[in-house]
């Protein structure tokens, strides 16, 4: 199987340009799989909640899903993607599982980082599985990564590869990445963003460097930290399926839950 | 405040000479508080539960005790060391929390690693923080690492300092323990050994690079990989009290327990 991350420079407020650049960038590689990352078509940096709510779609009614389904079933794939959901008068930072038959689920971030708090409502759904036939999959995004929990609830339920849309300011989540496969078990396809968003006289730079990482921590394949370019790795999900470390420890397993505090 | 990692080569079951070095090494710096490797006074690599049990102690009335007891006397500072610990018929790779008023605390290794499943009983109390006054410290040892419940268990309960007492093999804690730190905003001193154990004709290597990793994951000492050395960090425990990452994220505070599996 082949899982890909899409590293794109998304233009702030241009879903349609947006759009068209992701499918372009799919077309280029074939993958069985594809990562894009944290709110591809709209970009990041929204000024308050109401930009993010006129940038926001309802899933998966809205333009973007629309077309991703669109791609999914002519490029017979499934493709992960960030956007900006639109429910009710809730509004989430969220991401989508396409697959060729179309829409399939829908994942809103638990984790809000920093400003994103006045933007957006936190998730309100725990993290789940998802069973494509081929593999399964977990999603997260971006700033989940901080909390060990986020992919611990998703190994635990035994995603194989974590689908990780990713718009990245900081620079550790690469190098945890390695310990976050490593103590799970588990792949991860990590899309992230390059360039700036802009808002008066600043910036905002995203930091590039997707990155695929294997149920060992090896890093199977990383992208440069400024140039658009797709990352596609072909693996066996079912070697995430493998929890023992050696022949006495495996990951899960030797949990030992009634002498944790959580 | 000084806290020490004191990575040190111990030589397999002369509990005596380990001990007397282990006190040298001590010697040589000012710390407040020192953090011991695993079994640094019996060694690592027991032929059998029976090697194992020969080389326990009961804690605090052994003879590793008494003298830590006293070191810790004279010298006016904490120390945490691992030793092998007899109680009744059980057996835990353990490690024991002392200060200049004599014996406080023992941890019972949660997570054994590989064969210690053969010579040792697993720990039987949940993780828990001390108070010494100038820090709290939470005890962890080796390979409890790969596990993120129990650096999260011990930053809930409000460690400050993570006292790592380890034998490690692998290569994977010490860039580990930069997202461990930086995950639940505290301190850890990783204190490892050099050398090797020997059984038959085959050698077992403990890899060095005992680590002093901050609240925001950065690595403030790292020794080598083959010498004895003593780390020393000057450090202000209260810095592992903010566990706001921006002014909008608590790294503990934002977790959301009813969307996680565990």
């Amino acid at each position: 199987m082949k899982i890909a991350a899409v590293q794109m420079n998304c233009r702030f407020n241009e879903p349609e340009r947006n759009r068209r650049r992701a499918i372009q960038l799919l077309e280029r590689t074939r993958a069985d799989l594809y990562v894009l990352p944290e709110l591809f078509n709209s970009g990041y940096w929204f000024s308050g909640r109401e930009e993010a709510q006129a940038a926001a779609e309802p899933v998966p009614e809205g333009e973007t899903c629309r077309v991703l389904i669109a791609a999914a079933k002519r490029l017979r794939c499934h493709l992960v993607a960030g956007l900006a959901e639109k429910a009710g008068d809730r509004l989430f930072n969220a991401s989508v599982l396409i697959g060729p038959g179309g829409f399939i689920a829908c994942y809103r971030k638990i984790h809000l980082f920093d400003e994103e708090k006045k933007w957006f409502d936190p998730g309100d759904k725990p993290f789940a599985v998802h069973d494509i036939g081929v593999a399964k999959l977990g999603l997260m995004i971006c700033f989940d990564w901080i909390f060990p929990e986020s992919m611990r609830s998703l190994a635990l339920q035994g995603s194989q590869i974590i689908c990780h849309s990713a718009n990245l300011v900081l620079p550790y989540c690469q190098a945890a990445m390695v310990t976050r496969c490593l103590e799970n078990g588990v792949f991860a396809v990590t899309a992230n963003r390059v360039g700036q968003d802009r808002r008066g006289g600043q910036s905002l730079s995203f930091t590039g460097r997707s990155q695929i990482t294997d149920p060992r921590g090896r890093i199977a394949a990383r992208a440069s930290k400024l140039m658009e370019e797709v990352l596609v790795q072909d693996i066996d999900p079912g070697r995430a399926d493998d929890k023992w470390l050696n022949p006495a420890n495996h990951l899960l397993n030797d949990r030992r839950p009634a002498l944790y505090q959580s």
